[in-house]
């Protein structure tokens, strides 16, 4: 049976690959979700809350919910029992957020790395989630190498792959663009 | 020599490919440089003002500069002559928003099917930019089959391939998601 347009049915969403935009594209959801005055959430696991970051300024402005868990690890973590606990902790967030069903739209950014480095366990979160998530709400997560266990549950995956990038031309990321 | 953080320089960003998160990528970039108080344009080639998209709304209520220059052409094009003069007409008002010097961040939206479609021609575009594209411009174009000659001039391209598809599973789109 075909369903029809105006059935509203909760995306799992998984942008993943070694490309630009999984991040972005997951902010642009956000953008339109806000444009239609849905309830979204965005937990960031690996950012710094000490970080400059153009769509956490724009989270602010816009009086978006917005939560940053880590420590910036990738670049400059000093402890990674510190870091791990971070990821643990976003995760308890992300729960208590998705089962309050307060929410039509949630991104989980850059969680994919709390699996990569065995923060988090991948068949623990995808059956809590089978359990958990509500029909009607969107959970968007990114992050390079997504387990396949995820990308085997979600509805919608999409790879972002570089074809070129400005680094490669010796250009550092530029502000309002990469971040 | 190496380029300094601090170093300003307008990319030229493409994303391409037969995925999702081309166009939503290009408007998280929007959102983050909205965060960074950077002035903004969008024009849009295909998709139709009659369309509620939540992108739109969302521009709306933030006060973005956004223009839409087609007619939904993939989907209900009548007249195809009409069309192509929206296109031309779209490249136009882009060449003076680009030219004006008033913007750091111009999104060129689902343009590529101009040139796929025969309506503008790639070389006489990517001639025109050369000569006057200012140099701390971030322009972002977005659309399947980017031309070669846009690849090659491009700074930052990145391709999104869908790995799974929501229409796959008879899902049709999803407000707030997909428009």
């Amino acid at each position: 049976m075909r369903k029809t347009r105006q059935e509203r049915r909760g995306l799992l969403i998984v942008n993943t690959g070694n490309g630009k935009g999984k991040s972005t594209a997951a902010f642009g959801m956000v953008l339109r979700a806000w444009g239609r005055d849905m309830r979204t959430c965005v937990i960031q696991f690996i950012k710094s809350e000490k970080g400059q970051w153009g769509e956490i300024k724009a989270a602010k402005k816009l009086g978006l919910e917005w939560h940053i868990t880590g420590d910036g690890f990738t670049w400059d973590s000093k402890d990674l029992d510190e870091t791990a606990a971070r990821a643990i902790h976003g995760w308890e967030l992300a729960k208590e957020k998705i089962a309050s069903k307060m929410y039509e739209l949630i991104v989980l950014d850059e969680m994919t790395y709390a699996f990569q480095f065995g923060w988090l366990k991948i068949g623990e979160v995808m059956a809590w989630l089978a359990e958990n998530k509500p029909a009607d709400l969107h959970l968007v997560i990114t992050g390079r190498d997504a387990p396949q266990e995820l990308i085997d549950a979600a509805d919608l995956v999409t790879e972002m792959s570089p074809v070129r990038h400005p680094f490669d031309k010796g250009i550092y990321a530029q502000p309002g663009i990469e971040y």
